[in-house]
């Protein structure tokens, strides 16, 4: 069956169908991820451009990753390095890289919609690796897909906890439509001034007392703090922070047995959650990374690709 | 027959038979840019070493892109991170960048002259990409190319205009140089300020008016204005410019039936070119993107393979 | 035999069959840098991530090259585009990196003892590509596999001279360690602000007269002055330093017949070493950088490998 979609902007539009066939996609790669022969021929002479306007080590490196081990050659381009600095409105460089024929555009940028901007005026798949707080739909997908590993793929019934800044993370928001989506019931918490309004039009159990959030979840998924931004004053006290929301060794016996610890990375060691609880058997972090590499093989398969299917799975 | 040259640095030594044998391999390559396979493993193992002084989207990508297009390895060494910053001559960078083997080194670098300096002093083959306002090769060759492709391949009897700043632009100089020799009249347009000195010596016609200027082209090629260079006091005003010098709508009924427009972009829409103007399907400013790969993957395929050439032509 | 060591941190844990072992694998390297075709499949679909915090040319190249001609995928990633900047720790860092199941990470970090922390946290090989002031392994590797080129393979009776700046040089350290044991006779010579404290407990001649030094040696190694720490205090009057340390046309009479000059790079011109010198037969500046990509990809491969191997020979 044809991939349904020329773009990954965001999870809303996914089915749950649609997800569980990334999944699967996925998990045929996480084979070859560890088997001693770690490349696959599938995107021989493919291109995929990654072009990312803010510092990443993770996400870049994870999809520069993905792309070469489905053989596909990457094509990086720095914002400061790129025309942008030159004054090219970003439409003109989509067009521009367009022209060279790449197969898919991996486009990172802090003003929400700069994705879709470009997926409208392109023919190539454009895949959003985070526009400003919007989406960061891999995320979301590798997050769903790490927990689907500890769950044995039963999201009904689980109960997740978002803890942290949820107003400016893109991860929160896309979490919040992909889990929901597929079964899981969603808390959030967090400080009042870090939550958006108008939370009572979102399928979530809103909490402002942490000791109460966690009783009975099985995950909590920790946001990162965006210490950078703190000149902005869009931060509360961090050591008030820290006291209220910051996820310690205690918490673990509120939630349910086998509870997990999550968190996008990087992570501010002692602020979000503790070093201890960070470190633990429990913790999913490290899995969520390698689980990355494996979801963003499968989008770049499925979009790279989409055309030539039909209905066959991946032969890795 | 082998390739004469072992660097490409300026047009002024190709002669017409040259640029045609680089067009003839250039349509090779273009089907493989076209084709579901896009790769070939024409160069597989030689390395591209891509030394790039300047900020620049396209033309670093285009040759990254054409070199991987040949399976060929590429280095990209960025002049803040290369040793140049540790007080290093460029004659030792470049004999250091030798002494590694790579098969050729594309270089852009703000110094006029500095290709050409490395080229003296490497056994390697050199590509200039770009050296301040004196040569840009590639660029000319790929808008030749463009042109060819919508001239059915015949030069003789067009008039194309190059309107704009002249003065600071190596993409002018090189174009003069290679379109004359192949036979097409060339118009230069632009204000006093931005015209050389000594324009009697160019086989060109000079224009101040803009409307005279167009009458009766078949091409307009529009020169980036380089913005970035206001502070220094070497633009005009930028409104009476793009007043008296930006191509709009109405220049183009002054052309002669099915003229082209080009940039060699970044495109300052509104400035050199109106947007309407830059987004018309008369205008070939994509059409230069995608010619430029594989004018490029043309010249390192003639460059670095010309000891191995007996006459055979590439197998696409 | 399996290659014993997970990591490469610093040359003293080095035996001399260990470093025969690596010159001899980099032999059958050097065979491949000068083949037509230059590329061998060994590291096929491994991931070579090379994680460099300093400016470099020739080091991040070379392990680049390395990598590629050993068919490896490699990712650079650079201080200013990492994590780091959002104050994410190296230890994160790099199990965040490990996560992606790379094969070899090869880190360059100003702060001695970065790659050994590495090392420790991590699966994966790790190999040292220069910290602080601390070691460069692959440098003293492919100083002596350069000096065993043209001594036939016998160290025993040679002296070697390293002259500079000892105190802030991990080349000198590392050189001094490996050369020793390969049974080189090693001479200091530096002003005495420059040579470190304690130099009676190392096994070498020291010198503080340049013309005694030179006297009777069979090879020089000029250290770089690096002029960029100037301001710090850190270093001598520099037009007094190369009239009593710089290395000149006369020095070469004093030394014996054959004898040689290197520099690890970028030279500056006249001041460790006369631009005369460094330019002569006697110059082995860029037979170090080409040694370079044959020693790196020895090191990569013995790493990367050593669990497959059974004592069976690279096929070159």
């Amino acid at each position: 069956m044809h991939w349904p979609y020329k773009d990954l902007l965001d999870v809303d539009v996914l089915s749950v169908e649609d997800a569980q066939r990334i999944f699967e996609t996925a998990d045929s790669f996480m084979e070859v991820n560890t088997r001693s022969v770690k490349k696959v021929p599938t995107l021989k002479g493919k291109s995929v451009v990654l072009f990312f306007a803010e510092a990443s080590t993770r996400t870049k490196t994870s999809f520069d990753m993905a792309a070469k081990r489905l053989s596909a050659d990457s094509f990086s381009l720095a914002k400061s390095s790129s025309s942008l600095t030159k004054g090219e409105s970003l439409k003109d460089t989509g067009l521009t890289l367009q022209a060279m024929n790449p197969d898919a555009i991996v486009i990172r940028d802090s003003r929400s919609g700069a994705a879709r901007f470009l997926a409208e005026r392109l023919d190539c798949a454009v895949v959003n690796a985070g526009d400003g707080w919007h989406a960061h739909p891999t995320q979301a997908l590798l997050d769903a897909y790490t927990l689907r590993k500890v769950w044995d793929g039963r999201f009904e019934g689980r109960t997740l906890l978002i803890l942290g800044d949820i107003t400016h993370s893109r991860v929160a928001r896309s979490n919040v439509h992909l889990l929901t989506k597929l079964g899981v019931r969603v808390r959030l918490c967090g400080p009042r001034t870090l939550l958006p309004p108008r939370l009572d039009t979102w399928p979530v159990e809103v909490f402002h007392d942490l000791d109460e959030a966690v009783r009975g979840v099985d995950a909590v998924m920790c946001l990162r703090l965006q210490l950078e931004r703190q000149q902005d004053g869009l931060l509360p006290d961090l050591r008030e922070y820290s006291r209220t929301f910051g996820l310690g060794r205690r918490h673990l016996e509120l939630m349910n047995p086998g509870a997990r610890i999550m968190h996008p990375g990087p992570v501010n060691r002692g602020m979000e959650v503790s070093s201890e609880l960070a470190d633990m058997p429990e913790s999913l972090i490290l899995d969520q990374v390698t689980s990355g590499v494996a979801v963003r093989m499968a989008v770049l398969f499925l979009l790279i690709t989409r055309k030539d299917q039909g209905g066959e799975r991946v032969q890795s």
